[in-house]
């Protein structure tokens, strides 16, 4: 065994106090009376990255909660990483719900149970950790690392922008390093290699002036409710395809490399469907793995209009309204979507009615080649810590910050995570498996060294 | 002129002041605070009705407000009419926006103005008044009367049907009379001759067990807001035809002569529009009156599912649903067309989500042949009573009194009403035009005539 590892697996015990430690402070980003439990968070966090051996570190003030910021540079010609994570939580309520008190880490049954243990605060000290266990064998980093901590990712992430953009040079890298995602299973790592985009959308049916009686007027004039669904229904074909024009157009489609990959990636769909309730259903000449995480969508989120209380009340209603939003995938640009998706709204909508359809929120998708050569290195990082090889994935859903970066930075990402889907993350009784915490301590440990390999 | 002319004409004071003081009674039959003054304005009608000439005036007790009763039965051989009307009235809320106060009668510029002016207390004293000048100028009625009076009309009639099948032989007759409805204009009446039916239903549409996320389901599954559309959608054609199975199947065809008669009943098509504030569009085939009143239809009435507040929520609804209701026209019948319906609805859904349908209101459609007889012998009175010649006119509207009398009595009915549409029914400022008014006492009591020729 190499000194490395022998460190990390001899010091388990204080690693995991160091946890603990952070997780006893309430940081959570949305409830205004822990605003002070995150100024203390984030100066308990730069003491323990300095205590680890980065230099400069600081606590950056923001218009919300803190940044806790720290740097080595000391491997000249080597790679730079950035790393990304968030030390603020979600709240803990309902409080009668959790075993043990969310702020009193506990540990049963080889799991670390408290609010943040994997999301972000345990994934944040793997890092931590994994930088400790270097610089007291090597007594420095195999690679130049840069850490943003921030603050506010429960919370919108609304001062990581403006502090991106800031300072723009001074993070400069060559790859950012994430890990606020998921394992495939408890023996098994993966990296999420791409991410959907949204565009959410509102539609607003007008008809009549005002709300009319359905006997005297039924039948007469349009009804908004019916054009509604006649708009909605428009939206996709009987196989399940959108139907607005050019919305494929930069799909990149995928390739059967690619397709297999997914494929043999150890996807449970019997249990993703269990978990749902309900049957695999979607477009046409896709796996369910593609249709929830490659392929875009087109989903109703909400709708109303008329009368929705008990029992029946006669009124044709004055207007109806929709929140659709689509899941996007690469290249897809939710900017150039949006005027097609309202212009084909609008072409749906049967005589009568008055339509308009608002842009509530965009973003783009993202994806790192999952043949990357920053990706390699962090499988090869992944095979030496686990006894499965690493699962190539997509996720269906975003990760605003991704976008962020993206958009001020533009680097291949590496989204590296160990949580399960039974860690509770949001609700009551989150926990960690200590497998998964020692496990990605190692896993950061090899990652840097893997960066650091010509 | 003749005597009964004469005697009505004489005494318009007389029977303005009577309306005056029945109007003065707050019979608001939906607010407990008023359950006494219905009491009270029900015995005060039933010594109107015993002043006028009527015997067996009595106050009939029911579980709600109570039913005011009277006949006269002294022309055996004649035909016996069954008068229906209400004495309770809408609350008057809001009160500010009432020029006089809504129970203090008042004449302004030819119309009167209170709470009940027009619905329905100023069209039942047009009987009463009749009643009063037959018997002052002939001691005699020239038909058998028989009288009910009800309190609960604008609160569902709940005790009416009661006491319409406990009081059944009783209340036999050849013909209904109602006065309820409105007139063409201020110089022409209307008869109503058919009203349409209903079905309201409630469709539910059921897919994952709970909420999902979007992004992380989206595209795998079925999306119940997206079924329901599609449902929606596809229960009518784009002709604007409603593509349950069988559904026109009993549905009597407009004859020609039906259809010129409509044509020529005077129907303000613009006016109706520019109430509803939008443009004409319905079933192929049909002209804006007959969408309106003589052709079924189906109309959402109220949707609702997922998130509808403020914002983006990126929520996959495990449930969507909409209330729709059918107007139905003679001879389609509720209690068939519903299993029809429902078995439809059901064939619409995609795959992937459960589909519930719920039954919650049904009303059958009533017509009388414009040509039976005593629409003829209304005709008449009416030619006699008004300058212009009585339109002859479907409702797109149902009235459930009637639905009632079709299921317990069967018999032919004169709707036969003097309102206008600029009465503001259920408004504030509710009126009755003077010339209707009085219009409508010589229409009574010439129709009283003429239903007792042989």
């Amino acid at each position: 065994m190499d000194p490395l590892t022998r460190h990390i697996d001899e010091h388990q015990q204080r690693y995991l106090d160091d946890l603990k430690a952070v997780l006893r402070i309430p940081s959570v980003s949305t409830q205004g009376e822990h605003k002070d439990d995150c100024r203390r968070c984030a100066e308990h966090i730069r003491q323990d990255l300095e205590r680890a051996g980065l230099t400069r570190t600081e606590v950056v003030k923001t218009k919300g909660h803190p940044i806790v910021y720290a740097e080595w540079l000391g491997a000249p010609g080597r790679p730079t990483a950035l790393l990304y994570g968030h030390y603020d939580v979600q709240p803990p309520e309902p409080l009668e719900l959790w075993k043990t008190p969310p702020f009193e880490p506990t540990v049963r049954d080889g799991k670390l149970y408290a609010r943040g243990a994997v999301d972000d605060k345990g994934q944040v000290y793997m890092h931590i950790s994994a930088i400790d266990a270097h610089m007291k064998v090597h007594k420095a980093l195999p690679i130049n690392l840069k850490v943003v901590i921030e603050g506010e990712e429960e919370a919108g992430s609304e001062s990581l922008e403006p502090f991106l953009r800031e300072h723009r040079s001074r993070l400069d890298a060559d790859v950012i390093v994430v890990s606020d995602t998921s394992m495939r299973g408890p023996d098994q790592p993966a990296l999420t290699y791409a991410l959907r985009g949204i565009l959410y959308t509102e539609i607003h049916v007008r008809g009549p002036k005002g709300d009319l009686h359905s006997g005297h007027f039924g039948g007469a004039v349009q009804n908004p409710g019916n054009a509604l669904a006649t708009i909605i229904a428009g939206l996709k074909d009987a196989e399940g395809r959108i139907t607005v024009p050019g919305f494929y157009e930069r799909v990149k489609p995928l390739t059967d490399p690619e397709r297999r990959m997914l494929a043999d990636s150890g996807f449970d769909e019997a249990g993703y469907l269990s978990e749902a309730g309900t049957v695999a259903v979607g477009e046409q000449g896709y796996s369910t793995l593609e249709r929830a995480t490659a392929r875009p969508t087109l989903d109703v989120n909400g709708l109303w209009g008329g009368y929705s209380g008990e029992g029946s009340k006669t009124v044709l209603p004055s207007f109806a309204a929709a929140k659709v939003s689509m899941r996007l995938v690469p290249d897809q640009d939710p900017a150039e979507l949006f005027p097609r998706f309202e212009a084909h709204v609008r072409s749906l909508a049967p005589p009568g009615v008055t339509v308009t359809v608002k842009d509530l929120h965009g973003a783009p998708p993202w994806i790192t080649s999952p043949d990357h050569p920053m990706l390699t290195k962090a499988r090869r990082a992944l095979d030496r810590a686990w006894p499965k090889p690493a699962a190539m994935i997509r996720e269906g859903g975003s990760i605003p910050v991704m976008a962020m970066f993206q958009h001020t930075h533009g680097l291949p990402a590496i989204l590296m995570g160990f949580g399960l889907d039974d860690d509770n993350l949001h609700a009551p009784n989150e926990k960690f498996n200590l497998t998964s915490y020692f496990g990605g301590i190692r896993s950061a440990a090899y990652l840097y060294e893997e960066l650091g390999r010509a």
